[in-house]
């Protein structure tokens, strides 16, 4: 990078993202016929399944949406973010306002509504919905499901939640974590005190509750006191998850002018990768047991691409914000591992799952897990940080 | 093995079951002070977690007591069993008789009766200890836990099931699977009718109804029907189970004299492996889907223990029962890869997880998982099959 300069590297952010992902997902995702989007797409684009995702399908809404908010005001991006926008709030949640997990091509209802993630990722699509169109109803709907997470969220699995009361308690990063970046998401929405009150609430746990100070590392579960738990769910580190993390809590650290915020944690930043990197190949482990002993988790040395393009995003903000050389150190390294292993020269867009050696494992661009988000939106943070150098 | 004859591959099977494996259980895995079992046993047998799964407890009992039965009245054996028989019959269900998927290691309940195969192995674990001390507590345990699995099979996963009911309805592959084995199992304690009605329902489930006659090969799930979906649970191909499905199979052809049965599981058997096995690395596949669409199991590739030691199981007993040479030559093929890559033979044990390429993944001897069963319970069937040739 230092070679070539942050004016070129923008660029190229930038082009890969409006030259080559977007319009993979607008050639191959649109369900022209019955509204929303194909996430489950193959090498070459085509589609291999049907299903419907709520994950996915709101995220792609937020990065349609959002294009148009942010980039241009593209007629066709508004398009598209509307299909599934429509084919959201129509099939998407149940009665009471839980959004379910997945859908059948039409429709139907498939996997109850079991993951709170799948409200948080619509409650960011209708946030931005409101934004590009002005409708009450879509803002009504990223309300209403903000403030139903904010209800569960003592116990976000409710009735699907398999552990037994009481013998273990456990609390989870992810909804801190998420919730740092969703109240920021439909700021423009809530009521100021609320907004206020819950990044507070967001910046303690996710910097004080679940980080380890005696290894500077993320913990992914602890118990309710904060305290480690020496179980399997209490020993897991998911490197990716903690550093991407540590760009939302930058971008609060900025809103808030709180340079030790954000010196905070470019540190926690750069600790975990330096936990999370594999010497011997290369990229970044997808998950750890602190204590090194074995995990539960097969997939666990398997490199993903939303864990290296989150990784490059904080690395990003983190010079931006703090001016640190190490950041850029790894910014090249990290960038040099992403490029020569993710982007698909061949059939466009970026591989989603190598194995331990950076192997393609899976050959799919999309599918179950992987959309139309982690790639462009780690595009654009990183072509609108580098612009701003 | 046809280099070496039969009599050496049975002692070799029986030295490995009698001087390796079950040594290695005995000596790590008991917990002197509470009862039960440590699974969690690191490369060298030092135990890294005390979590108990009811599973692992289970068929650790069920192993044990089996040996007892079988092999030998060695009186440590029952010992052995007979505390984690008494472990499990105390603090192992609820007040419903549904057995929790896991329990701490004191013995409080972590995680909910949600899944049935807890049931199953409880079932096994008792029908054995009722075999070996005649008591008939542990025989009424095992008749009630069986007649509630029948009770639960329409909807094995209860409350705890979040598919939509009507969506779209799928029924899996290892409940008759298991049944199979199971009825055999505690035979001594059921009533002979209800014996073999549930056989032949299993057998019919098992080899018309999961069995795809276009490929040849045995289905995960299919529609209530028996017809194929053309979904990802659907197209899911697990060879490993399907192999392993086939030696049960072999057994029910032979308690019913019935050649053609036994020939038609052999059939199924190398049809499954000539699917599964992975021609570039060796080794049998964990997952496939049938249609080489991109799966959503991230572990598709690796090569686990299980699937290996069932495999020869499959192979032994198929050549045993038919005569069939090409059970030989896969029994060959499949025995050199297994025994050069699963047995550690600087700490005891077999490792359970390699990775495509065959290099140890995680480097436990147990875990979650894997437990004192496949492997001992495969090295007795092979030994067994081999010194009746």
């Amino acid at each position: 990078m230092m070679k070539t300069g942050f004016g070129h590297l923008s660029d190229l952010y930038r082009d890969e993202l409006l030259n080559n992902v977007i319009p993979f997902w607008e050639k191959h995702s649109c369900d022209m016929e019955l509204g929303g989007y194909f996430t489950c797409l193959d090498r070459d684009g085509k589609v291999y399944d049907t299903d419907k995702f709520v994950w996915l399908q709101g995220r792609q809404v937020w990065m349609f949406a959002t294009l148009y908010n942010n980039v241009k005001k593209r007629g066709r991006w508004l398009d598209i973010a509307e299909s599934g926008a429509k084919f959201l709030s129509r099939y998407g949640h149940d009665t009471d306002g839980n959004w379910y997990f997945s859908l059948t091509r039409e429709g139907k209802p498939l996997i109850a509504p079991y993951n709170i993630f799948s409200d948080c990722f619509a409650a960011m699509a209708f946030g931005q919905m409101a934004k590009a169109t002005g409708s009450k109803d879509y803002a009504d709907l990223a309300i209403n499901t903000f403030n139903n997470i904010i209800l569960k969220s003592d116990n976000p699995k409710g009735i699907y939640n398999k552990n037994i009361a009481g013998t273990r308690p456990l609390k989870g990063f992810s909804l801190p974590m998420i919730l740092c970046n969703l109240s920021l998401e439909i700021e423009h929405l809530l009521d100021k005190d609320v907004v206020n009150k819950t990044v507070e609430r967001c910046i303690y746990e996710v910097t004080e509750v679940f980080y380890d100070k005696g290894s500077g590392l993320i913990m992914e579960n602890v118990k309710p006191d904060g305290s480690f738990s020496d179980t399997f769910e209490g020993r897991l580190l998911n490197p990716g998850h903690g550093i991407e993390a540590m760009w939302f809590i930058m971008d609060l650290a900025a809103r808030k002018n709180d340079k030790s915020l954000a010196e905070k944690a470019v540190k926690i930043t750069l600790d975990i990768l330096d936990k999370g990197w594999d010497r011997e190949f290369g990229g970044i482990y997808y998950f750890l047991d602190i204590s090194g002993k074995p995990l539960q988790q097969l997939e666990w040395d398997q490199k993903l691409w939303w864990v290296h393009i989150e990784t490059l995003i904080s690395l990003a903000k983190g010079y931006y914000f703090t001016g640190t050389q190490d950041c850029l150190t790894w910014f090249d390294k990290v960038h040099d591992y992403t490029w020569s292993h993710f982007p698909d020269r061949q059939y466009g867009e970026w591989f989603g799952y190598l194995n331990r050696r950076g192997e393609v494992l899976l050959p799919l661009k999309g599918g179950k897990w992987k959309g139309c988000f982690h790639i462009p939106r780690g595009l654009y943070q990183v072509w609108k940080t580098f612009e701003k150098l």
